[in-house]
């Protein structure tokens, strides 16, 4: 895969911590002192999931230089739809005008590491002669299903959303190495239990607003994750050929300052490379990683030829990374 | 793609339709005679998308000879989650055992064609050297989002879930050609709208709650597909370089008696090719078109070596066909 462009959106409404702390009777600066983030966006009048991406993605394609009728396919990489039927791509389709196109759009779902999943299958695509050109945008409003009576579950997260224009790389392909790996034995720790056909509306609609809201075990969630990584990011480097002093840059999934402060430590003399935007952007789940790899694109801190790994945790729990060149 | 094992799983429960016309207070017959389904599968007690895709993909294990533990992914390919987060592939990947493998899990879809996208993503992963053995599998629990008020939306829909073992083939790829178009334009055609995070439960409980049925444009989204199929199947078919004569079977996506009734037409003289398990069965969703394709082998009309065309429609609009060598 190469990336050819890349676009990333925040909603217009910007939500601080200090209101937060002000909504919920805290003392004004526990949440930022707590959790080190400040600032987050929340979804406000039309912004919706695909409305966000199509606006990320119209800046992916203008950076790549393409028209959006050039895709191949149009790949949706979100953690909770805007809608179940039918999905995010389909949607983001028809806001780019492709509505009548017949550019195939489909959905890829392994929560926060929904966007790497998505560009591992369009490099397989790439490297099986399916596809040249393919649209990966991943969108979350995290705003829908946050009870900020339980702190450590919701003040961490931010909507947002962000695309990448990626093009079958000439050549050997760009992506160097790719590792994921699924504990299901850890799904209980992060959850979202309402919105599917398990949980429904009827009869009892009190537990039904209780499974609402997303639950999170942190210490749990942090240990099941944080006790495998060492051994994961050992093989998928050495998979990749590659190690992290060649990198340029380390744009992860941004899961929480702690998890940004544990990944630093996990990764020694290469920490000054961990692009960190936390502080004002949260945990965007899915679009939290292409929103890393954006900013560490615009900022300048990666540039053509350079070497990036693309790394981090999801429920489930899962694991996963890319090294990539760009 | 060579298919080594295949599984399907209905629920315990059935509901015929003369029980659904009983309780809508319709004229006993009516139903049946209207929709031409006798009876469907409804999830009941503890049955969930991933109870039902377990059992499946245990089946699929089982003819394949293969243990769980040998599996290089674990695809889910349902419409609707059984719940947001996690996905239903780490559910799965848990049910089966494989809680602490490691054996990476995610989701792709494309609601009613989700099956034929996981399928050949797989296909992908495979001419990409990336997997070996893949398990894929599709549940929906249609049931949970049904308004019997609204017939046409509502009774050909059961419950259900099938799954098949993966591996890749030795020499040329055994998917001969594969084939998406979307239509975005149609997207308002087929929907369902809570459950994501656009509509939410508050503040408008009942707004939410009207949402929480799918809603369908029957004469709408026949119109737009049928207008599209015969060129998008011959297209297929040309890229397959085979003929409908050469087909042992046509397995479709069940979509409804009438839309089977179309796709017979269409085919002509390879009409009795269509396998056809819409009476007893109803549109299954993403499970449809794995069920059918299950439903061909068992009943001895797909072989080894033969030729069969999977195929269908799906909310979005999207159509998407694959001809693939048993």
């Amino acid at each position: 895969v190469r990336i050819q462009g890349s676009g990333a959106v925040r909603p217009v409404q910007r939500l601080s911590s200090d209101d937060i702390d002000r909504r919920m009777g805290r003392t004004v600066g526990w949440t930022a002192s707590n959790f080190a983030i400040a600032e987050r966006g929340v979804a406000s009048g039309d912004e919706t999931s695909s409305s966000l991406a199509a606006e990320a993605a119209r800046a992916a394609l203008d950076v790549a230089g393409w028209r959006a009728e050039d895709l191949d396919a149009v790949v949706g990489a979100c953690a909770v739809m805007e809608q179940p039927i039918p999905g995010a791509a389909t949607l983001v389709q028809r806001r780019l005008g492709l509505g009548d196109s017949g550019i195939p759009a489909f959905d890829v779902n392994a929560t926060c590491l929904s966007f790497l999943v998505a560009l591992d299958l369009a490099s397989m695509g790439f490297a099986a002669g399916r596809w040249r050109k393919v649209l990966v945008f991943s969108a979350d409003i995290a705003s829908a299903a946050l009870n900020f009576d339980d702190p450590e579950a919701s003040v961490i997260f931010g909507d947002g959303a962000a695309a990448v224009a990626v093009e079958a790389a000439p050549g050997p392909s760009a992506m160097l190495g790719f590792r994921m790996e699924t504990y299901g034995d850890g799904a209980d720790l992060c959850r979202l239990e309402a919105g599917g056909t398990r949980v429904r509306p009827a009869p009892d609609i009190d537990a039904f607003l209780a499974a609402a809201s997303f639950r999170m075990d942190g210490p749990g969630v942090f240990k099941a994750t944080a006790r495998r990584f060492p051994r994961f990011l050992e093989r998928l480097m050495a998979g990749s050929g590659v190690s992290l002093a060649d990198l340029a840059v380390i744009a992860p999934h941004q899961a929480s300052a702690a998890a940004l402060e544990h990944l630093r430590r996990s990764v020694q003399a290469a920490g000054d490379k961990v692009i960190d935007i936390f502080a004002d952007h949260g945990n965007q789940i899915a679009a939290s990683m292409p929103s890393a790899l954006h900013h560490a694109i615009t900022s300048g801190r990666l540039r053509r030829g350079d070497l990036a790994l693309l790394v981090g945790s999801a429920a489930g729990v899962s694991l996963a990374g890319a090294v990539i060149r760009y």
